[in-house]
């Protein structure tokens, strides 16, 4: 399918989105002709608003805050002794509305197919740690790696915990098991005997 | 999952478009925030670049001609009496590549789930219907409805067929059949009964 020329930068931009295929794009393309210039301005403002998005130094989350670092990050309430590494942002949102967990984060990025750190996640690795040096004396109590129970995320986790060995007490996992309101006939061997293991 | 405030109007838009979730929303803007400014510059320039795209005052499609039409309608070798009418500018893109159309296309925009006609599309029809009746006198050799086959298209395509008929001498559909390089055996009924009747 050939795209018409004026849209072609456009269409190119929104294929490179994660999540968004080339016919998609270009059906979004169109559908932004369409809208006309009064919703493109405001999605071209919405964009430039952007720009005051931060990443907190510290845990990579986005911000708006004046200095470096993030609300979460910037509260004393919490114990910062406990460490919750996560992929993305959505993640740390979803734990965050459970209102579970009162330590700190540190946003990792997506893990890759390769079932290997990459540059910049151990870059983050490597922040974290120097914090921990700093800022809790060399040693945190625990870090809770919360990625979707895969395989290749169980790999990565392996990883991440001999690389953190000297600097934290214990690494953690989100326990397994059956969802609420799931069914146990339904549920595969792997939830299910990760439910029973965590049973109590 | 509560949506951080700096970013709350850019998921809005972006979850108003056509095939993007809130959660998919949420995830694209923190993308964004991460591509950083050159990337959003790239992005806000190219969906400015759009108000220089205009809708064809005959068949909808885009263009960037100077006059109110698309290079097609523009194009005085193509065959005028023959029309097809298609749902989506993709799908006119989709029969242009196949280089086996050589008449004017109308687009009508997308088929609501109600199985009518929606009010912008009745427009369309009619501006349709006067076009027939100044540059054709009064009457088409054929218009093509180029719609998904499905059993609510089939009914809009119905009332088009109605809507038209003293203005073209027959309304056609797209040839329903097995798709190219596809197995018999897997072609539902409906396919296979279209393969069976289109034979030839």
């Amino acid at each position: 399918m050939r795209t018409p020329k004026g849209i072609k930068r456009l269409v190119d931009i929104l294929a490179s989105l994660p999540g968004i295929g080339p016919r998609q794009a270009i059906r979004l393309a169109f559908h932004l002709i369409r809208q006309g210039e009064g919703f493109q301005r405001e999605l071209e403002d919405s964009v430039r608003d952007l720009r005051s998005a931060k990443i907190c130094s510290q845990c990579f989350y986005v911000h708006e805050n004046k200095d470096s670092l993030c609300d979460i990050c910037n509260d004393d309430t919490r114990d910062k002794s406990i460490i919750a590494i996560v992929e993305k942002e959505t993640d740390l949102m979803s734990i965050e509305n459970t209102g579970k967990f009162r330590g700190r984060y540190l946003v990792l990025g997506e893990l890759g197919r390769g079932g290997m750190l990459e540059a910049d996640q151990k870059l983050k690795l490597k922040s974290l740690k120097s914090w921990i040096s700093k800022s809790l004396s060399g040693r945190a109590r625990e870090v809770v790696v919360a990625f979707n129970p895969t395989p290749q995320s169980d790999f990565i986790t392996n990883q991440i915990a001999k690389e953190l060995e000297s600097f934290v007490d214990k690494v953690t996992r989100l326990g397994i098991g059956i969802p609420s309101s799931g069914e146990i006939e339904f549920a595969d061997d792997e939830t299910l005997g990760g439910a029973i293991e965590g049973r109590g």
